[in-house]
């Protein structure tokens, strides 16, 4: 049997014409794109552009809906009323999915971005908020890091969660990701990130910082496409795991 | 058979929690309800407790997209490529839509408002623009004003159009509005304004400043809510409707 | 000597066009206005002309700084760095101070609004960031809630501070303000707002809600110029002052 | 006698935490900086940065002021009725000048950015009221397409023009710029737009795309920040300058 990966990335994340990643080089590689729907990155042009291109190379689009806060990329964490982020968590899908159906595709699974991504590993009211909100449109995966109080909600509210690990972070040894205050908290030789892209697909590990081996159930890797470098971080990885007989392909 | 007529107004205009009309009192009365799409007003958590009242009512909802202007409520002309503000008519239905599902009722037409709403009149890419996008998210009708380019793009492309009255506007004899900048451009005067809606409703016509009688075949009249004394006026005209033994209902 | 006594409220509150509150009515009754500053609320021309009303009027202008979020009325919380928010602040007053300056007036001191405002009481580094900011435009008073973090920074810094009493809220024995959550918040009877403002200027004293009486040496005393009402009630509160020959008159 | 040609950048254009140009290297060469307000790009805190930059090199700070539209970084036309841009054009100048002064520096012209730049060539209500609102702030430089109407104006209201010239665009024989829906709109060629701006501060003339020489007295000479290759670019202006004896310094 071929062993097969998740590859995601955060895409379509332009603003004000300007985009953060190379989208086009990005999409060629990974299985799945984490679209920017308007709220801390992306306007409706940008994003038809970005599904459309996704759509072209079979890659699956998930809504990376985050805080209304364009001025900040979502990166701050805000305080929401329950209801208030069910709703904009709805709006964002339902505005991503009409670029989506126009252009080929449709949103299949939602991942929460920045400081809402994080707020969610412990936040129990915006947790289940986003779960509502998904809820609210339909049974679709909801992408999150693996351990989140979001995780055990949105799967008692029948939800599938896709736990992700990411290629280019390191993990202290109680399996968070070292802190970017931390000199070594993003992981910059290539080969150390194709090798660890390799040990999550096939053993279904991670080697924490002080080289003990913890068990993660990752089903998609996620790298980062707005650092330096990034497209050719992701091609060793894409290399490697062409070199080892690994299928990159959808969760789906 | 009875003498039908839709009577429709701009709700869900709420900004920074301060809504411009008392949409619950106008709900009460219209039969179409064009819901703001939070580009020039409304955000998804003021336009979910609409669409819900809505939907409560039987009032049908359309999406009153807009310039993607909140600081100018959308009112100010804007230059767009066409791509764009197609892709951004395809969005804010998107967004509006989900939020009706949720909330037990569908995006059913499609209303400009403001600046696009004159734009349209006369502005053939933006006219198409607009009608690119409503048919990308599926064949919804257009409701328009009389005349404008965008209905005759529109049923081209094989929409729908609701063409629309004004209750509370005064009409030059060649069918325009009277400009805002005349002092008799809105009218106060309830009696007036029931007499009008009364004359679309019966003899499909108006009677303009002068005295002239103009053709017109509107489906639907639509009244300001935003207006002070609005809710009186419709009461006024919802009352001599009765009277007359005339139905409020949708054009669907 | 003549007793008196600073009323403010919070004005220039206009979004897309639609005032939160009757400004020239208010504005003909304090002494201080809060003026929005276009990061929760107001643009440019809004802005202009309400500074232009105060001018008309004597009445002096303070910078009603928010955190940057229109769509939620700067009433949620939001995670800054301190040089993001000090910069934000610095950013807003020199803007009001613009618009002031050309219409015969200047910011005379600083009131941060809504969850700035709450968050500042306990929050050091926020506070300390709003502080700084208000330092690197000028040493202008700082208008706070007595007891908060801030009050301690801005006096360390060199500020003055101007603590506020609230003329429709309920406090706690514990001098905190009863919650909005508690059915009796928010004090509606016109009476017992005018007897408090008249305990706050000529006993320096406040009743709270258990009888017993807690001393607060408020230079200013809020009015809410967006609830229901309150120009009637404000308009009671000058009334009683002035029966009682006491002076509204700002704190500088 | 030196002969020197001021050289002018858009810069702080950071939206989201991305820049579009690298800043730092710009302000290393250029004697004007015209940095973005938050208008059309660039946050209080980005713009801090950049206006600190600027004053530890020396280089002189105008205000880049725009059309309140971030998501179409200000390259759209939009309406506008002359007292909302007057005030907006305070508004920005305002801010940009708080953050000058708290960082060494003051504003000391101002310049439109895209499409209000371009719509003031012809617009004569939008251009008066850019100098109605740069008069009330001050009487400033601005910086204009020779031609333009707002020249004109910004002259008979006691302004001084600085007209500039852009190095990496091609000219008709007219004086106007080649469209960039031309190929040969933008010049590629680093010597050729070394020769350009040599040729600008030399003998006041352009040679436009047919041969004929254009005479143009510009004080100023514009390179674009954001297009690929825009520092290496630059680089070759300022050492055939060097090489040549001309001086970069600021009109001022």
């Amino acid at each position: 049997m071929t062993v097969t990966i998740d590859l995601n990335a955060d895409l379509g994340e332009t603003t004000a014409g300007n985009p953060v990643a190379d989208d086009a080089a990005m999409l060629d590689m990974v299985s799945s794109a984490n679209v920017a729907c308007g709220f801390h990155a992306g306007d409706a042009h940008s994003i038809a552009q970005t599904v459309k291109a996704a759509a072209e190379r079979g890659v699956v689009v998930g809504a990376h809906i985050g805080y209304n806060d364009i001025a900040g990329f979502g990166r701050r964490f805000m305080e929401y009323s329950p209801a208030e982020l069910a709703d904009e968590t709805l709006y964002q899908i339902g505005a991503l999915d009409a670029l989506c159906r126009a252009n080929g595709t449709a949103v299949s699974y939602v991942k929460p971005h920045g400081a809402l991504y994080n707020a969610i590993v412990h936040h129990e009211a915006q947790a289940q908020a986003v779960v509502d909100g998904v809820k609210a449109f339909g049974d679709l995966p909801l992408m999150l890091l693996p351990g989140a109080v979001a995780c055990d909600l949105a799967e008692k509210a029948g939800l599938r969660v896709i736990r992700e690990a990411f290629s280019d972070r390191n993990y202290n040894p109680d399996g968070t990701l070292v802190s970017r205050t931390q000199d070594n908290a993003v992981m910059h030789d290539p080969e150390a990130v194709a090798a660890r892209v390799l040990q999550v697909a096939t053993k279904g590990s991670i080697t924490a910082v002080d080289g003990s081996v913890l068990d993660v159930r990752a089903e998609s890797v996620c790298t980062h496409g707005d650092s330096p470098g990034a497209v050719e971080l992701l091609r060793g990885v894409v290399k490697q795991l062409g070199d080892q007989g690994i299928e990159i392909r959808s969760f789906l």
